[in-house]
Parts: structure tokens; C-alpha cells; sequence
């Protein structure tokens, strides 16, 4: 098994650079506008055009796609089941919101429950290819659980710096994986800068997403295994959440990846969903620009709940080369998701992931997705690290009853008078 | 697709019963000595020993198994990916300890991140079969949850008995599924009693894993799943954490049925753990006894924290036939092990899923299990449900520092004093 030999090209300006350089920016375009895709040279000949060249049908998840991703053959990769999670239809919801076609991919199923492990997964190999033995990242949530899972299953030190106000759990999760965490008296920006010099200054292997090309490469394979299992089919649309963007930029790579291997004809609409209290990437589509005014924001969808999102070129280009769009729903309304989500699904989601079904409402009732067409939605990460949000959305208190026999009496009146209702 | 018939039979005194009447233990013999197994006719049958006639490969997850699960063909399943599992070699554990072979059957990876929900699946399949529209169940912990999962995929009602000292975390996951849920004024023991009257009263399907013999059929399809995947070198022993005894039960038959199906020559030794502070079935076995005497529970791991077992007879049946044992471990080695899954693993998992790795060191120190058999631990049930025991293991405090660049020094000295170390 070869890997394809592959370059880093400027979103920007398209210079180009070794990947063995080690950067992970545009030297001339900077760190916002000079992020990198990652090009490999094969899947440019137009002869190489055979599903079988690129597929590893015998790796385990989504090492099947590592001829298309930056790890040479010769680093051995963790066998932890990353990827091939469960894509299905959702009967109930297409009954309940009148579409013909919802489907779901379900990316809470990953080792640590999130969508970040595909970039944490490569992330850590990248770095054992390049000598590190250590990585560091900034993150109050699933990226920090997900590097601190994959560095303890590659034996790389993990360096996670938090903000003062970090949960409880976060600690636990990130401690019991045994990762080293730096709590920054100050807010999540404070933390990303000290994280930013840590780097600089001890050398570790940095996994940013939004700077680091090799990140956007793990996360493209949700759309490689949406390609591969719907080849005969392909999805109209694909509906993700977007914080700092980079889960839009991933599936455009992977979708784009997919259409040179022959896997589909041309890439789905991708829609991105923000929460109207933090819709930097929304106001900018919606102005034509590629300008991102940065703003305060608002939710308690954590893991979008970015105010100046860092990969906002690559994001921007995916809604738009691939005629999808980018659209702000509200805090409830991602509430409300969540526990249809919940219910008629049931797959038990954090409210980002819930954002994109509230996002395929407002879209088909604006009439730019239609009820007809075949719909993805993907959910990027598990409930169980926000229980917080989850009792909001919950809404159901329990009844409570005493210990004897006749205590029962309330519910059976409870059982005859939603008969009655019925 | 035609599904197997099959009998009841008590695995005390032998009579058989039919399915279909709707009992759930012996008449005879009552609740506890008269737990019934679920026997397939054509199982029995010398000539149908061939793989090909049993799973069915193009089935999503555990349903490939659907022939030997009391499930008839024309009831629809729920597409939701429960069972298939990851099986894989822990490669440091086996260098930390010394083992020759250790895998891990990480059953966390289940919809509701437990190994119940392969019983809850088939619960709920079986109860819409027999045209129940509730379903009931006395917990606090995953087989609620599983069953509140299940009973939203398809369409029945839950209703869940807590006692009153239940989580909020819990609660939050029964409610977000859908599930009634009711608050008992009293311990857990005083909330089984409830369920069990409404049970009684109401006419519900109840979700007693111990009584009710369709649930250890659910079960057994873990034990299906490794000796399908192990036919070509079958595990020498095989290592689960054990409360009621539900789990040794359910292998034992899975087990017995993939011989049965030519799967594997015989059945792998089966050992259970418990903490030392809930030991019941332990002290029974070490005494050569079938009789159980109740004691309080005390330990942290909550999913094994039972005094009284309510599946003792098919328990100790399992490890007595199959050569195995049963071994109680301190709390203390517990809380290691599970720090020890999730570093060398890594695999997040509540404290009774680290049971085994801990039951593990002891049965080797012993000389129970020796070092270069084949071993199989059993990963239970999800870390992320109980967070405050994950806190006692993690063990980790993160480190103070403040916002500007000089703060970062206590970083380089922490790092100078490790690479002296090594």
C-alpha cells in the first residue's frame, strides 16, 4: 500500500509547498487567508479515475481511504474503528416534515463520540510520521477529548490548554486519557494564544484545524464514506454545523476527492448552519464577501459558538463552488431538534449537531431545498459531554410516587386520560 | 427468512413452555430457580450444523443473528446499528501485564453506549410482536436509558422507575428519549417493587433482564459475535464484570448456540467479577452452593452494586460448566484498571467494565489463567455516564498559569524534569 505523494497548495495566492517542511500556513497569505488544501498528485491523472485504486477494502473504518490521506504507508495507524459510522434513513422524520429522502450519518458513534476524531486520528499518525512526540491544542470540548483519546493510543504526549471556565467533565475526560492540562486564567482566546506560543516555543506538533492542513484531510472522509454508500444514489444536499468552518471545508475536499475517484458525478450542495447568536460565516455569505466581521457570540450551542471563525476562506468556498448556502437558526429551534432527534430517530445529539435538522427546516420552507430532494444531515458529536443542554431540551420531569400499592392510582388516571386524548 | 421456533424450558426442573403464553418464569418453580432458557428446535438438529444456515450477512449489526433470536421474520427490526462491535488486540496492556493475547470487545460502542442495548433491542421487537404498545423497567442507570432508546426506535411507550436518589444525568437521558418516568420515595429495591406491581396492574411488557428469558437471548449475540470472529483461534476464556448475572448467562448461551452452529469446538472458560463489596455470587461459587445470601452493596461501581442477584442460578450455571469462576476485586484495583483502558487502550469505560481487566491481573497472579491463553475483556458500558467515578480514577489536576508569555516557564521547567526522568 502506497500512500499518493501529495503537496500543500495556498487556498489564496496557490503557491505551493513540501509537506515534509513542516508549515502549516502560507508564508506570503498568513494565517486566515493562507490556509492550505492538500493535493495529491495521482488523483489529478485523469487515468486513475477507478474506485478500486483509492479504496482499502480490508482497513479497518477510515483507513480504507489512507491512500488519500498524508500518512505514508509505512506508519502503522491505531486499529480503534474510526469511522464507518452508521448512515440510515429516518423514516419518522421524513414522515414528520413531509421529505421524501432525510438521512442521517451518525459521527456521535466514533471512539470518542465525535466527528473530530477522523482529524485527531490523522492528526496524530501526521505527527509520529514527522518525529513529534508531543501535540498540543486549545479546546474546551471535543477536539481536546479526541487528540487526548489518539495520543494515548499513539503514545504521544497530549498538551491541552483551557480556559479558566472549564467544565468539569472536560477536565475528567481529558484527564482519564491521561492528556497534560494547562488551565489559562483567562477566557477560550486567552488559552488559544498561550496554546499558539507553547508551540512555537517547545516545538510540538500543533493540532489547530483551522490552520493545520493535515486536520481538514481526517474530517473529509465522512464525506468519502457518504460518496462510497451512496454512489448509486448520491445526496442533493449535506447539512452540517459550522463553528470555525472547518467541517464545511473537510466535506468539500472529500466530496470533491470523491468525484475524481468516479464515486459520484458532482459534489452535493452543502449547507452550513450556525446559531443566530454567533453567525459570523451566515452575514458574510449573505453580504457576498469574504470578509468575516468577528462578533461576540451568543448560544449555548458550544461547539459552534465561535465569534471569529478561522477557517472562513476554505468554508466560504465550499456553500459557494458547490451552490449551497450557509443560514442562522435559533437557540430554540436547535432545542427543539434535539429532542425530535431524540424521539424520532432516536440518535441523542450536543445541540450543534441538532442544528442541522432545524437548518433543513427553515431551508425547505424557504423553498432552497425541496421536500423531494435527498438530504444528509451529519451529526458531528454525542450528547453526553452537555448534559446541561440536554435537560433543557428534555423538558420532562418526573412523576413521583410513593411506595404502596395504591400510589400506582395516579398512574393509572395518567394512562386513562391520555387514552382519552388518543 | 424464517426464524427458528423455539420453547421455553426452566433451568431448574425442565418444563417447557410456549413462547407464546406470555409467561416469563417457571410456574413451578417461581421467580428466581425458575428462570427459563429459550430453546431453538432446529439448533437441536445434528444436520443444521452449517455457519450459512444460521447468520444472515447482509443484516445490520446483531440482527445477522436474527434466526436464533426469538423474533419472527415479518417483524420489522430498527436499522440502528447495535452489536457489531469493535474486537481488537490491546498490544500494551498485553506488554504491561505480560499476556500473550488480550483483546477487547468494546461494547460501549452501542447506540445507547451499552451492551444492554442489545437486549433492549430485542425487547422491544419481541414486545411489538406480541402487540404490547408499553414497556416497562426498573433502573437507574443503562438498561433504562437503552430501553428509553429502544422504545423511541419503535414507537412504544417506556415507562422507567427510578428510585428516589436517581442522577440528574439519568433523568436528563430517560426524558430525552421520550420515556415516562417515575420517582419512587424510596431505595432502588422499593422502585422494583413498584415496577414490578404496575407490571402486574397495567399489563405492560416488562424489561426484567433476570426474569425475562427474551432479554439474555438479546444477550447472547456478544458471545455470537466473538466466536464468529475468533472461529479460525477461539478465546481460552472469556472475562465479564457480573451484578444480577445476567451477562455470564447470556454468554453461556451464546456460546452453547455458536457450537451448536460449528462456530467454535467448545465453550471458552467463562469468568465473572464483582467488587469485593458486592460479592454475593462470589462467596456462593467459592462455597459450591446455588444458594445466594443477600448483602448490602457496597462499592462504586454502580452497574454491579447488587446485593441480591436476581439471575444467580444461570450465573453460577455458566461458570460451573464451563470451567470458569467467579472473583471479586477491590474497588481500589477497579479505579487503576480503569485508568489503565483508557491510557493503554484507550477505551473510556464506567467502573464495572474495568472489573475484568482487574479480574484479569488477579486470575493471572493466581495462576487461574495463564499468561499465554487467549483472553477476551468485555467492555460493558460507556464512561460517560458516570463522570464522578472517572474523576476518582483520572487522578489528574490540571496545571494553573496565568495569560502572558513568560507564564509559560513553569511549561519548560515541568518538561526539563520529565526528560531527566527518562
Amino acid at each position: 500500500v502506497e500512500h499518493a505523494p501529495y503537496i500543500y497548495e495556498c487556498v489564496t495566492c496557490h503557491r505551493q509547498f513540501d509537506p515534509r517542511d513542516r508549515i502549516l500556513t502560507c508564508t506570503d497569505c498568513g494565517l486566515v487567508k493562507g490556509t492550505l488544501d492538500v493535493l495529491y498528485q495521482d488523483l489529478e491523472e485523469p487515468d486513475r479515475q477507478r474506485k478500486s485504486d483509492w479504496i482499502l477494502p480490508y482497513q479497518i473504518g477510515h483507513w480504507r481511504y489512507r491512500r488519500v490521506l498524508p500518512i505514508p504507508a509505512d506508519i502503522e495507524v491505531p486499529d480503534l474503528h474510526v469511522g464507518n459510522t452508521p448512515l440510515f434513513k429516518a423514516a419518522r422524520l421524513e414522515k414528520r416534515y413531509g421529505c421524501k429522502d432525510i438521512l442521517i450519518k451518525d459521527d456521535t458513534r466514533n471512539p470518542s463520540a465525535s466527528l473530530k476524531d477522523r482529524a485527531s486520528s490523522v492528526a496524530v499518525c501526521h505527527a509520529k510520521w514527522l518525529g513529534y512526540t508531543h501535540i498540543g491544542a486549545a479546546s474546551t470540548g471535543n477536539a481536546g477529548i479526541s487528540l487526548a483519546f489518539w495520543a494515548a493510543a499513539t503514545e504521544i504526549q497530549a498538551h491541552i490548554f483551557v480556559p479558566q471556565r472549564v467544565s468539569e467533565s472536560a477536565l475528567t475526560m481529558l484527564g482519564i486519557f491521561g492528556a497534560t492540562i494547562y488551565r489559562i486564567r483567562g477566557n477560550y482566546d486567552q488559552a488559544f494564544e498561550q496554546f499558539a506560543r507553547a508551540v512555537d516555543r517547545f516545538g510540538w506538533y500543533s493540532r489547530n484545524t483551522a490552520t493545520n492542513p493535515v486536520l481538514g484531510e481526517g474530517k473529509k472522509t465522512v464525506a468519502l464514506e457518504i460518496a462510497e454508500a451512496m454512489t448509486d444514489a448520491p445526496p442533493d444536499a449535506v447539512i452540517v454545523p459550522v463553528g470555525d468552518g472547518c467541517i464545511l471545508g473537510g466535506l468539500w475536499k472529500g466530496f470533491c476527492d470523491a468525484r475524481k475517484m468516479g464515486l459520484i458525478p458532482q459534489v452535493p450542495r452543502l449547507y452550513g448552519v450556525q446559531s443566530s447568536g454567533a453567525d459570523p460565516l451566515v452575514k458574510a455569505f449573505d453580504n457576498g464577501s469574504n470578509v468575516v466581521e468577528p462578533i461576540s457570540p451568543q448560544t449555548l450551542a458550544d461547539s459552534i459558538a465561535v465569534g471569529n471563525p478561522r477557517d472562513a476562506v476554505k468554508a466560504l468556498r465550499a456553500v459557494r463552488l458547490s451552490h449551497g448556502g450557509l443560514i442562522a437558526v435559533r437557540d430554540d429551534a436547535i432545542l427543539e431538534a434535539m429532542r425530535e432527534l431524540a424521539r424520532l430517530v432516536p440518535v441523542f445529539v450536543e445541540p450543534a449537531s441538532a442544528a442541522p435538522l432545524a437548518g433543513l427546516i427553515a431551508l425547505t420552507e424557504r423553498g432552497v431545498i425541496r421536500k423531494s430532494e435527498t438530504v444528509v444531515l451529519v451529526m458531528t458529536g454525542s450528547g453526553t459531554k452537555d448534559l446541561a443542554s440536554a435537560r433543557s431540551a428534555a423538558s420532562v420531569l418526573p412523576l413521583d410516587i410513593g411506595t404502596s400499592p395504591q400510589d400506582l392510582d395516579v398512574i393509572e388516571a395518567q394512562l386513562s386520560s391520555e387514552r382519552r386524548q388518543t
